[in-house]
């Protein structure tokens, strides 16, 4: 049974596991600096489907396909599954997840969404309510430019402070078991609003929701950034995180050597054209599940925090002049 | 600790209860059959706000206002929101709960969302990971005909088989205890899809869902309809229900005297200009956190099945011709 430690914090206590996880991306991922780590990719950007949204659904279906051949197990096994993504009415996900027939909870975090499906998750997992459980998540450039700025066609020019939002999905599947990586705590966040307006810089939204979750889960289990391996954020960008080294320079702590934020991660900032860097619940999802699983793995990382950040913007609350609230979820993962 | 029963229900052990609830409606939900059982309605469309969306948030706020009144906490006792609404985003949620500065999980089922929240947090209730959980969901219908239909100026007409979505929040706090309706199974549905295209026969979409979902707990625990008071569902209306009673009667079950409709019951169909019936997530919620609760107190219901069902359409994949997937998800509610 996990327990609560301190105000936000719960501690797990019978190893919640990745016994699957897999990770589809686009060409243009492919190309980044850490593409040869992802299960799949296709050249079509449409991924043999007719539109940009049933290409992310089908990121979806091939994303939880690989986690569930490395699980070696079958669709029916899985008790329930949590997916999420940005479309509106998560439709990469219902869509995309249709054909396995499993009991389906869709989630909202915007690139948050792994860290909060991960966290449910595991916690339903380690106090014995699901066996095995999976999370997915999806994001895609060419729907989400459509959805939430312009259409592609419209060929707009993109400010400097803007991410790219990544095409690709990622997939865990989660069961208590021993010699894996498994998730041994998790903060879920409370909804950070400092007023930031700007759409296009949601990394600046997004920093103060990253510094809170890390902050509460410091306070909640006295541990401080010596104790990790690296802390990733997801998606900051590199707007987004000098911000955060901003604000945790107020307390004294320099975590810019042992942070690493997925946006930056995914592609080569300097000449992709991403300006800030990667976006998009598919980029953390992605790169937990392929490069980070790895490294775990392989023994590279032994103790690390994953902290999805998201946006929770939309183009109405936009126009109607809100300001973007942010939130971010924190799951500790660790190998032995 | 819950226990799974068959393949898709898990049974509670630790009486996961309703130490609070609220709702608040709209004027033309306030002069329905059942107005005088919610809290609170305003006669202000937009609820003092400046747009329906924020009137959407408000709702929220207020919901969980009463529900906190009701279980007599504040919120910083509420370890995890599950909330959710129709809104792109679920901005609904994200800004109308902001102020509480509670943990936040968004969850989207559509129509279905507060049976998810429920159930989710139930589980995590029943087995320790939560002490306090809340679930809120709203809906309304200005904000919601502007993103799926039309803009209300533009004054288009409405088929017969259309639902009115209902201007609503409702909010449940759960906690384990004793004396107070508690939820004694929970069961989550799968993604339905048999083809049904019209985004305005939605009743239609759904009732397949319903079906799954009852029968699959039906199998699940070795019960049937003589075993309840009543099955609510929410929200067919009347095209949905009478397709609800057509599948069942293929199982020669006849369900009619047993099942009460949310969508049914929110607006009196035959002069307040609704068509089929109400609809929308804080429908079944508002029905739920007022009426029921209200009878279950007072002894008229003692084991009810509460089966919202969610429509999973966005007008993107209406408009590229594809079908509605559909989802229900059960929670068995019981008062000693």
């Amino acid at each position: 049974m996990c327990k609560k430690q301190g105000k936000f914090t719960y501690i797990t206590e019978n190893r919640p596991s990745f016994i699957g996880y897999g990770s589809v991306v686009g060409k243009k991922e492919h190309d980044g600096p850490i593409g040869k780590e992802f299960d799949e990719y296709n050249e079509d950007i449409r991924f043999g489907t007719k539109s940009y949204e049933m290409a992310e659904s089908k990121l979806q279906e091939l994303a939880l396909k690989h986690a569930l051949s490395r699980a070696n197990i079958k669709p029916d096994n899985i008790d329930l599954i949590f997916a999420g993504d940005l479309l509106n009415q998560c439709i990469g996900s219902t869509f995309g997840l249709i054909d396995y027939n499993i009991p389906l909870s869709c989630i909202y975090g915007a690139c948050s969404t792994m860290g909060l499906g991960l966290g449910l998750s595991s916690l339903m997992i380690d106090n014995g309510v699901l066996n095995i459980s999976a999370v997915v998540t999806s994001s895609h450039f060419c729907s989400a430019e459509r959805q939430y700025r312009f259409p592609l066609e419209y060929g707009n020019q993109r400010t400097p402070t803007s991410q790219w939002t990544t095409t690709a999905a990622g997939a865990s599947i989660l069961k208590c078991d021993s010699g894996k990586p498994y998730i041994s705590a998790v903060t879920f966040g409370k909804v950070c609003d400092l007023g930031v307006k700007d759409a296009n810089n949601m990394g600046a939204a997004m920093a103060p929701a990253a510094y809170s979750t890390i902050k509460a889960f410091f306070d909640d289990t006295g541990t401080g950034i010596d104790d990790y391996d690296l802390i990733f954020t997801g998606d900051l960008g590199k707007t987004g995180s000098e911000l955060l080294y901003e604000l945790f320079s107020k307390d004294n702590i320099d975590i810019r050597f042992k942070h690493s934020d997925c946006g930056l991660m995914m592609f080569n900032i300097k000449n992709q054209d991403v300006h800030s860097g990667g976006s998009g619940c598919g980029c953390s999802a992605s790169i937990l599940n392929s490069y980070i699983m790895n490294r775990m793995l392989d023994g590279t990382f032994k103790n690390i925090l994953f902290v999805p950040t998201g946006a929770l913007l939309s183009p109405t609350s936009s126009m109607q002049g809100k300001s973007i609230p942010s939130i971010a979820h924190l799951v500790n993962i660790r190998k032995d």
